[in-house]
């Protein structure tokens, strides 16, 4: 057996990052940035009023002094001359402060006779007055790689960027092996039950940036799995769920040695989980996940996160959390355990039921608690890592 | 001046839950499930063995007894007859335990010659059968609502659900208005800056779940603005980007008039922010943001995210965390300010420069700290509450 960093190590080094795709911005929001961009321009571009009020010369400035309002300032429409001795600029939020001006009095601190001002309360120190450049300047880099979030989005907007060069979805080609699954809306016969693997991955890949798609189940004959590997070709990343172990009916490794693949095998030390399967086959990655449908979803948050995370160009840490105990937790085994668990109000509780069969036990919880192998027992308020779900 | 909770509830009086449809369960990751869901099968429908192994009578098992191999039980194809006395069933897991079996010997206790098998070693307690209905029952509810995560996808799938009752995505129709303005990859005129807020507000929404969508810039005249609001005829909320104010060339608030909006005014206690203005305007809810990017951004987070949950079915609080300040705080003024921080390894440090215009730190912030109206001075390491980004 070998432990989960060494099994994880193993299937990072089957994949590399995706290419690299431009996009048009309203499309970029959640996707990875793959370089580093450059503002293609200054912002404000210009010095800005921050409020609506007058222009006027700061040295000017003092309650009890009367301006000449000579023209306007508006936002896209700035004014054009020069602000002189004794003039003021009508001006708007975000408008351009005209030459000659260096403050702004607010317009509640004013009061207006035709083309006449009047400063009436004390101004303050603030000149009102947004610098050009105060956000950013021309050629100033927002860096790769990152997840593009909402405020990304308006900056690079800001920066006038149109398109953003994003990292390609990795493609993943999801197979359920066995002669005992249906699709959902099917028929059951009596000694079946319904695939549920593929959709609970790929609903688990999207999320993290993937493209998953999910293949017609393969019936637990050769040329059914030759068939669907067949239709995987092209994949980043091919993922079949059960058949991988080594009982009488698993023929996703012969079949896929066959196809060329050069294979790894790992009885990796964790819970639940059993002996994974690896290897390239032909530009893509493969892994032979366990079809207990826990197991399949837990190794899905354990190794195939991270390897989406590395194809998509960044770290692939996951995001260890602590947590304490609010029960008594008994000694672990030689195994990791991802024991499903529910984190509340900075509490975590396992759940009593952790067999690898239980969904509704999984959809329940909202973390896994990671036990190390042969933890002894824990109290009640120790502290414990998880990873949220 | 009114409280941000008051100005929230009068903005929560303008909407309500969206239609229900129905999506193909691989269409329904993220999306908000509707309606109670009841398992249309019992899981598992048989008693399974959860290993690979032999199938027995548990009152005959201990070892060194013999047992003579009458058939097999493999996933999806289970064993007809009946396990009698001295028999067993070569089994598989996930496969119907037969008739008579109520204990499965698994592979590694036991070795076989021919067609008869003796128990070599302790084969424990655990009978490694996983009882029928184990995970669930037919008719067991998934309870609506709830953001539907990989699990419950999984989940519903095992249930035999293949289409889900899932809220309609919001339609937010997003108009920015300003002569100032022109999109991103246009060339801007010396005046002019570039629409940013339609695009990070649309990545915020559609992230919440909504389908956001992009109109034209509205010059700053009445046609324009006409025009903008027929397009965005048939939306259930209406948001509207700058030109809210009360400033000359603020022309939202009587144009939106003119076509039948029942208009509600907000003076806002919270920076940034502005007045807010909102009302209904047909069958659409409205909603007219301040100008500024980060103020468009931050009411985006603080008033328009909440409405999107409430239109999914969800409930509107957000999620309220606490963090130790990492360096001390000046006093707030009378308004509720929601300061740019960075939250980092359970310390918060708001960023220095807070003015409303500034992107850039916005890109930085992952958290919005929260200062209630009058807060006084506050020292490092005290405790205080802040939204994630």
């Amino acid at each position: 057996m070998i432990p989960v960093s060494e099994a994880l190590d193993n299937l990072l080094s089957l994949i590399s990052t995706t290419e690299i795709e431009e996009v048009p911005l309203v499309q970029a929001a959640g996707r990875v940035l793959a370089r580093d961009l450059k503002a293609r321009r200054t912002q404000p571009p210009f010095s800005a009023s921050a409020m609506d009020g007058y222009a006027v010369n700061k040295a000017e400035v003092e309650r009890h002094a009367m301006f000449k309002v000579i023209g306007e300032s508006a936002a896209g429409h700035g004014f054009q001359g020069r602000v002189g001795a004794g003039q003021a600029v009508r001006i708007f939020t975000g408008a351009p402060v005209p030459e000659g001006a260096s403050f702004v009095v607010i317009q509640e601190d004013v009061s207006r006779s035709g083309d006449l001002i009047t400063i009436t309360d004390p101004p303050g120190d603030n000149d009102n007055i947004r610098p050009a450049g105060g956000d950013f300047i021309a050629g100033e880099v927002v860096t790769a790689p990152r997840v593009l979030g909402s405020a990304d989005i308006a900056l690079l907007a800001s920066m006038n960027i149109a398109t953003v060069p994003v990292r390609k979805r990795p493609d993943i080609a999801l197979i359920s092996t066995g002669d005992e699954l249906v699709m959902p809306g099917d028929t059951p016969g009596p000694d079946q039950i319904i695939a549920s693997n593929t959709f609970g991955l790929k609903a688990l890949l999207d999320d993290l940036g993937a493209k998953a798609r999910i293949l017609p189940i393969a019936r637990d004959t050769i040329p059914a799995l030759t068939a669907a590997f067949d239709l995987a070709k092209g994949a980043d990343l091919i993922v079949t769920i059960g058949g991988a172990s080594v009982g009488d009916h698993d023929l996703v490794a012969p079949v896929a040695a066959k196809m060329g693949m050069e294979q790894s095998f790992y009885k990796v030390a964790m819970r639940p989980g059993k002996p994974l399967m690896a290897g390239r086959m032909g530009a893509s990655a493969m892994v032979g996940l366990p079809g207990n449908p826990v197991s399949a979803m837990v190794c899905g948050h354990v190794f195939l996160a991270p390897m989406v995370r590395i194809m998509l160009g960044l770290s692939h840490k996951p995001a260890v959390q602590q947590a304490r105990l609010a029960a008594p937790l008994s000694a672990n085994g030689p195994r990791m355990h991802y024991m499903r668990a529910r984190f509340e109000d900075g509490q975590i509780t396992a759940f009593e039921r952790q067999d690898s069969s239980l969904l509704s036990v999984l959809a329940q919880a909202n973390a896994l608690l990671i036990r190390p192998p042969n933890d002894h027992a824990r109290d009640s308020d120790e502290s414990v890592d998880f990873i949220q779900l």
